[in-house]
């Protein structure tokens, strides 16, 4: 079982956050990040992750994946689309089925090729949006598929699963990660400085506010 | 639970027989088909897909995923490597990690999409090459990721998975489908008319001959 580790980073906050969880827990030379350019919206997402990889002295590569936007039909990725309720299912919108399955597979034959076992992720069961490839019970599933498909012990950490925005802002802050979240981006209308009108910023701004402490972001 | 069926379709000989298998168990009107071009090294593949379908009077989504090929280091993709055994590995080269559950996502991805509840894969675990994500225990592990992940009821079809290719080859003479495996392609070289001599086309030979069949490609 090797002691590397690689980050599935976003560009967001929470996946900041597991970069420096993973900083402490393995050792900055046994880190590497990960981040897919899936035709996001916001392509920022993109830079931010860049940075965010540079700010912490970490390996980063971005892997294509073209295969969504050819699916279509959500509005993290369709320009045309409005970030809305659907109107025939439960799910938000925003919801691309299968995301955080495909990333976390890509992850894995990444990690596969390089000898590594420790795969870390942001995914939190607390997400307002409720997505279901976000929950515990998904990725321990997802993680046992990967192990028999790739014959290769994985483990998937997932440090934020059970933390409200607020415990994962005092956890940023433990890490010393908070400087590290000018960096970042959340607003779903792609702004920066960030909206703070759209429902990914008020959540953002409520955990910073009921943590007590300043988004660097906002401070821009 | 819906009664329409997609398959996933790659211009060879068994999800060419699956196709055949959906349209008699689900009725041609209620089938599928999608493909990938994930750069594979013989693009011939995705022209005998498109053939298949269309003798089978069937729609066919043809997806992109340049991922695999943004990864690199299996033969099946990378034409500067020759088809042979891995070094560092139990499993041959042409092993790109995690293909099939990258596969079987995306295509339950489209499901989910259009409301489609059955997906036909032609894995078998008979398969020579011994892909663990061509196992029973793999494709079960991911059709409950898939459920838990995506919130909808799927049935992963493989009615291949212990056939033997002789069983295969009498399968397909029985829904009907030999005439079709004309269009199918099974060469690891690439070759059509067939080389004959590599592992693919043995195996393919083999059970032609086994099963007392002729193969229409061949006869080409």
């Amino acid at each position: 079982m090797s002691k590397r580790a690689l980050v599935v980073l976003s560009g967001g906050q929470d996946s900041t956050t597991c970069l420096y969880w993973a900083i402490e827990r393995f050792g900055r030379e046994c880190v590497e990040a990960i981040t897919f350019d899936y035709g996001q919206r916001h392509r920022i997402e993109l830079e931010c992750a860049r940075r965010i990889a540079e700010r912490a002295g970490i390996d980063q590569l971005e892997l294509p994946i073209d295969t969504f936007a050819a699916l279509g039909g959500n509005s993290l990725i369709d320009t045309a689309m409005e970030v809305a309720e659907s109107p025939d299912s439960d799910l938000p919108n925003t919801f691309v089925p299968g995301r955080n399955i495909i990333f976390l597979t890509f992850a894995a034959a990444y990690a596969w090729q390089k000898g590594i076992s420790n795969i870390v992720t942001g995914v939190a069961q607390t997400d307002y949006s409720g997505y279901p490839d976000c929950r515990r019970e998904t990725i321990d599933s997802l993680s046992a598929t990967l192990q028999l498909g790739m014959e290769r012990k994985f483990v998937i950490h997932t440090p934020l699963m059970h933390l409200s925005k607020k415990e994962t802002v005092l956890l940023a802050l433990e890490l010393g990660a908070i400087d590290a979240m000018s960096d970042t981006h959340t607003c779903y209308e792609g702004a920066r400085p960030p909206c703070g009108r759209c429902p990914a910023c008020v959540l953002r701004a409520k955990g910073f506010a009921e943590a007590g402490i300043e988004d660097p972001l906002v401070l821009l």
